[in-house]
Formats: C-alpha cells, structure tokens, sequence
C-alpha cells in the first residue's frame, strides 16, 4: 500500500484501529514463559479468530501478532532462526483474517535492550534487528508498517528508519508516555512528534500509556505541532487486579465515551491498548461511524528538537540564537580536552551557554591537526552534550560522513549544519536529512566559493531550497545562510548578506539563519559591531543568529527586536528584564556612593 | 525669455558675457560722487557704446548699467523717485545695442544696507526694494535678471524670490568671494550654490572676487554639488595703484590663457568683472569660440544648508542625525525660557546638541497654553540658533504661517517639517519651500490620522512625492517620516513603519526621516529598544534619525552601521573611535584598581 492511498482513506473517515492481543491469547491458551509471536507457527487459528473477532467488530486496520518478533527477543525463547517464518506467517494470518476494506499492519514493538550509551544496543543492532522483521512483515503482505509502544526515541527512529529501507509501504509510530506526560527517556508529546514527522512517517502518535482521558492530552499537544495524521490507542483505563488478574476499569461504553473527544483532539486513527477487547472496539466504531476527522492544523513553524525538548522556530514567537562557542579552532582549552578524549569541558561549555540563554547548541568539532579524527571527536561530542543540555544541536561539520555518524547517535532532530549549492554536498546532505529526521542549513557558496552578486547568491539559495523541497523536505525544515563576511576586510560585501537575506525570506518562503560574530572579525571593540549588525540583520529577516550567548549586548538586541517584531507582546518580558536591570544598576550606584563615603 | 530657451543655449554653447561696467563708465566721463546709473538718463549715447563695444568684442549677454539703481541706493543721490526711470532706459539702451542673438540682462547689486539683525534691513523693505526694480528691468525688455556681487546669502535669497515675483525670466545669481573663499557673511561655495539651486536660479556662480586663478576652486567646488549651470566673472586679476589709479594686473591674453581651465572646471558662462575691458571679453571670446561646456555632474544627494555650512546626506556618507531636543514639550527649563523671551538657553541647547555630535538641528517650538505665540518663539528660536551654531535647521511646525515666518528669516535651506498626505498642508509647504528654497518632510498621515495598513502609508508617501515633484521640487529635497509608533502602547504597527520606509525608500526614490525616540516611550530602559530599533530602521533604510544625540547607546549604533553600509570607509572612523573607547574603559578600570588598593 501507498501512503497516498493511506491518506486518501484517512481524509474520508476515522479509521479504527483493533485492540489488545495480548489478553485474548491468554484465553486462547497462551502460557506463562510461552513466546506469544510463536503462536503464528503452532495455533494460527486461534490468531485468526482473534483478528476475525476485531475485524468483525467494525475495525478497519488490524494488525499481526509480530509485537515482539524480532531477533533478540525472539532468541530469549530461542526461537532466533525463526524471525522470517513468524512474522510471515503472522502476516499472512491477518491477510487472510482482514479480508475486503480492512488493512493489515505489521507490528513491531521495542527490542528490549536499551540503546548505547544506556544500554548495550549498538545503532547497527537495532537497525538490522528491526529491518530484518520489517522485511519480513512486508514480504509477507501487510499493507503498513505500525511501530508501537516505544519509550525510547532513538529506539524509534532507529525502528522507523529501518522499516522504511525495508519496503515502501506506511509507516505508522506510536510512543507511550508516562503520567508526567514524558516516555521513559524522557521525551515530550512536542518532541515525539516533531522527530517522527521529521522521519517522515505516514502516521504517528501515541498508545498504552493510560486511559483515554489522558490521551486526549497528548493528543491535542500533537496536534498543534504536525501535520502529520494522528493516532491513538489507550488502554482500557487503569489497571486493577480482580482475583489475581490484572483487569482494566473502563468498560467498552465507557471507553467509547472518549472516542469523539479523541477525534476532536485530532485522532485519525483510534485503536486500543491494553485491556481493549473486541467489545471495546465494536462500541468505538459504533460510535464513531460516518465521523470525519477534524480539519488539519496548517503547521509553518520551524522545530528542532532534543531528545527532551523542541525548539520552535516562529516568527510569532521569541528569537531562539544558536550557541557558537563548541569550536575547537582558536579555543585552546577545548581542543586540548578534545585532544585528551576528556568531553567534560565540552558538556560544560554546553551547559553554560544554555544558562547564559542559547537556546540551540553548535557542535563543531573541525580540527586541522590530523591528531584527533573529526568523527570521533564528533560523536563523542554530540554524546557528551546530548547528556549535559536538553537544548538541540547543531552538527556542525561540512564531511558528510561525520555528519551521518554524529545522526546515528543524536537522539532529536538536529539542524545540519551545513550544505551549499555544490550538487554533490545537497545532494548527500539532503539525503541525510530525510534518512534521519533532521533540518538542513544550507550556505549560499559552492565549489567557487562566495558569489559576487546577490543575485547569485540568491540563485544559489533557490537552488538548494528547490533541491530540498523536491527531494520532499518540508520548507519549515530548510534554512538559509547568507554569509556574513568581515566588515573589516570584506566590506564592500557585507551589504550583500543582508540582500540576499531578506530575498531568501520574502521569495523563498523558508527561515534564515546567519552566523553574525565574523561581522567584527579584525576589529577593536567587536560587541558594539556585532550588536548592530545582529539588529540590523533581524530587520533583514533573519530568523535564528548564531552568535556568542555570552555577551550581555546581544541580549539587549535580542530583548529589544522581540518587542519590535511583537515577538514579545506587550512588551512583557522585556519590561521585567529592563526592570531588573534598572535596579540592578541602582543598586550598583548605592553601592558604590556607600563605600566612596 | 524663458529659462528652458536660455538652457538650450547653454547645452551647445560657452556664452560670453560682458565685462566692467565701472571702469568704462569714468572714461565716459563719470565724476566722483556722481550716480553711475543717473547716466543712463542723461548720456545715454555713451552707455550705448560701452554695450556696443562688448557686443563687437564677442560678448553674447550685456548687462544694463543698473547695479545700484534700487530705491535705497538711489535715495542717496535724491533719485528714489527714478528707479523705474532709471532701470526702464537702462533695459532699453542695452536692448537696442545688443541686436540679434545677444541677450540683455538686467543688473542687480546689493542694497547696501546689511539686513537683520546684523543692519536695519527688513525681509520686507528688502524684499520690496529688489521687487521694484527687478519689476522695472524685466518691464523695460531684459532677457534675464542678474543678481551679482552678492555678499550676504540672505541678501541674495530675497533678491532672488522678489526677482522671481517681478516676472517670468530667468534669474542668474552670482556671490562675491573672500581670500578664504567665503563670503563676507560667512558662506561657502558648496553652500552658496546648494542655497540658490534650492531657489531655483537659473544659472548660479561667483563674480568679482578674485583673478581667474582663484575662481577655478570656487567653480569647481560649486560644480561638485549643483545640477545648475555655472556662471564666472573674475576680475582681470589683482589690483594695484599705478600712478594713483587702480588698475588689475592681467592682460586680455593672460586672462584668456584662464579661459578653457574655467570651463573645465564648469563654467557654462564666463564674463569679466572688475578690471575687465571689451579687449579682456574678446580675447576670452576668441579662445572660447566652439567650446562645449563639460557635462553635467549626476547629483543625487541631498542637501541641507545653515547659511554657513551644508551637511550632504548620501548612501555613500557617513549617517547624520537631525537631533531632537529643542522642543518645549515636557522640557520645562525651555519651555520657562522662552517664556521669559530669553533665548540663550535655547541656543545653549542649540551648541551642547552640536557638541555631542549632531549634524542637524531641529526647532520646535510649538506651545499649547496660548502665553508665547509660536511664531514670535519660532522666529526668535531660529535667529538664536541659528547665530549659535553652523549646523543646518529643521523648521518643526504644522502651522505654515509660523513656518513662513521663520523662512524669512532662516538664512540657509532648511527642512520643512513637516507635511502629510492632507491636501491644503501639502500644497501649502510644497508652495513655501519651492520659494524659500527648502526641503521638505512629508509624514504618512492625514486628517484621519496614520492609516492602518502598509498599502495605505505607502500610498500617501507616493502622494507627497508625486506632487511635490510635480511642483518641481527634486527628489533629493523630499524626505518621507513613516512615523514611529511606541512600542508599548501601538506595538502591532511598529513593524509597519520600517515596511512603509522600506518601500518610500525603494519605489519612490526619495530619502527617509524617523524620529526614532518615539519608539521606547512609556518603556523602562529606553536606551536599549531605541538603539536596537535605530539599527532595525537603519537596515530598513532610514536615512536621518531625528534622534537625542546625548545618548551614548545611538553612537555605537551609528558608527556600526556606518561600516556596515559602507559610509565608513576601511571602517576609519570606528577604528579611531573604538581604541580610544577601549583605551578609555581600560584606564578607567586601573583607576578602579588603584583606589581599591
Ligand atoms: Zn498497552
Ligand atoms: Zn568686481
Ligand atoms: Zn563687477
């Protein structure tokens, strides 16, 4: 199945989903210590009753009993050399069960080992572990992909990256949360979404986790954040134990009594976790029969995303500066702890330009000397400060296979920083953006290096924004970089950053980004240069400086073009700072007329 | 004869105009003490054959032997009741010697009486006094007026606008040249010539003076900074006593060897003055016959001029600010000033703006409780500033007969601030500063107050534009205001000012105007919003803040951004500026250091 085809049903109709395997293959004589997947091989009608129970009951996409069919875990049972023969099997079971008008998803849950550095999973492992079952799944004829329950981003996108090199068909991906709203590795409704969406799957969302009411929650923060089609599977409530069973509290009315709030929250599709059952979901197609799914959000902001936290990038919203201090040329203190193997010094620089106020952090770990490989130096860098700050990253490196081994480890979303109009670069460049859910940030150079017009500059930005969107970035995803050269010994040309600029955002449509320090490169009293060339670039259009978050001017520029952009409204923040600040510099006075008396 | 006649002259050919008068006047039998200009009555015959001579010789304008013949100069020969007599014949004797294709100017001296508040002279008898005979010259058949051996700018302005009122012909007018290549009162080329283009003259320059040798830097100076054509009329070099009488120390020949420098250097019309005999007219004919005057310069940059100073406000020069602090509005001490009719506090105000660096000067001096008229407080605030301080004005008012007021007695070419989109306000100061001779401000509003929408602004910026241009004011001379709305209390249309000027800046081709404090009012820590807002406007195209020039914070902006737009060349200026500010903190903080020991 296409995903147009996909889409095509979800703008018609709220697609229901089935409901919970586990419970009904108790009852179908699962033991304890039994592999459940093992059941495809040796009680496949049992399986295909169940699926005939949930399709009957009015569900449109049931999905194979593959949850945990992967390789690893299948080896716990010993069952290892069967991965292929269960999940074929599992799908050609719900094929047959499904019948006309009802999809089959192949499901793939979490490995169960923790990913490195927490755990022993190395990025190559999970991969290959989960393509193998995709495979398997899509060979053997699901119609979608529907990866779930994970709590582990990075597992996710290891999951949902590999299952998309495995066949063309959806891609559907659901975290579960915890009750502070957070997966266990703590990642956000905003931020699952936002790197999902990024990954490009077809569906993504939420399941288990809780009740319905809860969900309603998660789901509206999706909503608000993308565009992507949204789905939902809760539990049947909470869980309680009756006689020694584990029961669910919400009966198949009650849980169905949530079911148009999901949608106005913005589900398409509604399936249900643990404790659902046939009954369950009869009653939500019962009440959710001839329902249509709420309008789509039109979504233009820009997001970069941690594993913890997004960054939104607006124009109706605060500027957000992008740390430029973890760069190793001129720095001598980082370099030698670089050199050392020693990234303390590399998380703290982090974390203290994040207290300082940056809300995005640059990772350049370009070093000329042939003593340390930029790749090692790279990883281990985005690993050290991926840990110490929740702030996004910047991978900031032109080698593109640097840049792909820092996607592997990082865990958000990060901007890729960065490409140019060289085909070979955008090309590689936009290629890993797509593959692993990042934004890219493209320079308006190539092999020639700067273009002397602003025309040319400009066509070099149309061409690398055409590239992405072709290649089927979203424009949100793609920021441009018109190059700030040195007032000192480039003056002629710096006008022409600016130009470029405010074309690129005005025709292009897509969100500027501008390293503003080298303005003053050269120069006596730098701060009061770069400060005015940060406003006045602001007013050209730039959406996101890169720039030292430790000078205090910048702030004042910052504070000062958010209230004149209405980024600030009613001037709030800027009043309580200016007003802190005034006393501060009162109090300073005091103090000073007290101790000269 | 009208101007666009005499301009198709000038385009093909040098024109050769006459030479002294005076000289030839006493070999015709003049006596001492008696009236040079009496002889046109009484020995017409021998005027007639001093014109007839410099037509022979080549000369292609003479002028009538009317230098002194206004009312006040005549009166001290008992003739105040011949100016029209006197001025009549002059034009008619002068007509008839000059036959065809040699064009008759009618000549004009000084009154000789220095106006106020340096003489007893009124804008008003002066005014009447070169109306009259300028009335009678142009009546009497001259082809053009000329204004010459003008020692006082403000002299020259009003003979030129009561010249103008006499009649439609041409008005030449020539200023008088100390050592130090100022005028007696003051003013220098580039501003003698920005004042009299701004008059609309037809044809400007220097007479008398000095040899040819000098008026080669005074022409070229001229030349630099005026669309107009250029007239020259050296002196046959310098005086000397031979055998009691004055005679000039260049022959014809050597005069003539000045000839084609002069026209190098711009002349589009060459005479003689004193000294200058029809051999000295002839010689220059001669050497001249066939030349083509040089191309005229492209001038686009705008000017505004004190009577001794212009400041020139182009894209290629460093940023001028008009600063804001004469205006009696909240400013209590000011306000008690002039209340009290003393004006030196006024003018104080005037020199510790200038002090601080600003370059223009604005004079509001608007009243709202009806104790001191604001016409009586705008002329005396004008006199005193303008006596304090070199700087040029801007006349801050909406009441065009207080802005009249002060135009008659402002001695240089001031900015008319303001006008808007309101039909009689436009019309009105369009009409002033076409005949003063001044720039204008038009503010984006009208009588329903500052439109909601960019569109609209620009449209009544377009509006100013076009109809003062239409009245024939060049586009250098009309700055467009898109009005500073506060942040805090309009912050949903701060954005919409810098769009508007962006635009009046791009598709109207005229210079910008903001007065930027507005922005930070009723905000705490003003400085830091209005000096980011500066450098946002600034990017956006502003041309002149109207600015507090005592605020350190809009320096650092202005010099910045004057490297960063290339107006600070090699970033000179910010270097020199920057270390002595470095080396200012670090001496300060080793003071701190030495006390604290
Ligand atoms: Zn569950
Ligand atoms: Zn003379
Ligand atoms: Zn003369």
């Amino acid at each position: 199945m296409k995903k147009e085809e996909l889409y095509r049903r979800l703008e018609k109709e709220i697609l229901i989903f089935d409901g919970a395997m586990g419970t009904m293959l108790q009852q179908s004589g699962l033991k304890a210590g039994e592999c459940p997947e093992a059941m495809n091989l040796h009680h496949e009608e049992s399986i295909f009753q169940i699926h005939r129970k949930y399709v009957e009951a009015g569900c449109r996409i049931i999905q194979t009993n593959t949850f945990g069919a992967n390789r690893i875990k299948l080896d716990l049972y010993g069952l290892a050399d069967q991965v292929e023969a269960i999940n074929a099997k599992g799908a050609a079971i719900a094929r047959k069960a499904a019948g006309e008008g009802c999809l089959v998803a192949g499901d793939m849950g979490p490995i169960g080992k923790l990913l490195s550095p927490l755990g022993p999973l190395s990025y190559e492992e999970a991969y290959h572990t989960f393509y193998e079952q995709a495979k398997a799944l899509i060979e053997g004829g699901v119609d979608l992909i529907n990866i779930e329950t994970m709590s582990d981003i990075q597992e996710a996108k290891i999951a949902v990256i590999a299952a998309k090199d495995a066949g063309d068909v959806p891609v559907i991906c659901t975290m579960t949360f915890q009750k502070d709203l957070r997966t266990l590795t703590g990642t956000d409704p905003e931020t699952a979404a936002a790197i999902l969406e990024a990954l490009d799957v077809a569906v993504l969302g939420a399941n288990c986790s809780f009740g319905p009411d809860m969900m309603i929650n998660v789901l509206e923060r999706m909503y608000k954040i993308t565009k992507k089609p949204l789905i939902v599977q809760p539990n049947a409530g909470l869980p309680k134990l009756v006689n020694g069973e584990t029961c669910f509290d919400l009966s198949p009315e009650e849980m169905a009594g949530y079911a148009k709030t999901l949608v106005a929250a913005g589900a398409n599709i509604i399936g249900g976790c643990c404790g659902t059952t046939p009954g369950h979901m009869e009653a939500m197609a019962k009440t959710l029969s001839g329902e249509k799914p709420i309008q789509r959000q039109t979504i233009t902001c820009s997001k970069l995303s941690s594993g913890s936290k997004t960054v939104f990038i607006d124009e109706a919203l605060p500027y957000n500066i992008i740390g430029e201090c973890i760069n190793l040329t001129g720095r001598k203190h980082l370099m030698e702890s670089v050199r050392e193997n020693n990234f303390h010094v590399i998380a703290k620089e982090a974390q203290s330009q994040v207290t300082a106020g940056a809300q995005i952090i640059d990772v350049n770990m370009g070093i000329r000397d042939g003593m340390v490989r930029e790749e090692t130096a790279m990883v281990n860098g985005i690993m050290a400060v991926q840990r110490a700050v929740d702030a996004p990253l910047s991978i900031d490196t032109v080698n593109v296979e640097v840049m792909e081994a820092a996607l592997k480890v990082y865990r958000g979303k990060p901007l890729l920083n960065s490409t140019n109009g060289e085909d070979a670069s955008l090309d590689r460049v936009i290629h890993l953006a797509k593959r692993y859910g990042a934004a890219i940030l493209g320079l308006t150079l190539d092999q020639q290096g700067i273009p002397e017009t602003v025309e040319k500059r400009f066509h070099l930005a149309k061409k690398i924004v055409n590239r992405a969107v072709k290649a089927g970035i979203p424009k949100e995803d793609i920021f441009i970089d018109t190059l700030t050269l040195t007032a000192g010994a480039q003056q002629k040309w710096v006008p022409d950053t600016l130009k470029t600029l405010r074309r690129v955002k005005e025709e292009l449509g897509v969100r500027t980004i501008l390293g503003v320090s080298n303005i003053s490169h050269g120069l006596p009293n730098r701060r009061d240069l770069t400060a005015a060339y940060l406003a006045m670039a602001l007013e050209a259009g730039l959406d996101v400086p890169i720039i030292n978050p430790y000078e205090e001017k910048i702030w004042a520029v910052l504070r000062s073009a958010n209230v004149l952009t209405g980024r600030d409204e009613k001037a709030q923040e800027y009043i309580r700072w200016a007003s802190e600040k005034v006393e501060a510099e009162r109090s300073k006075e005091q103090k000073v007329k007290k101790e000269s008396l």
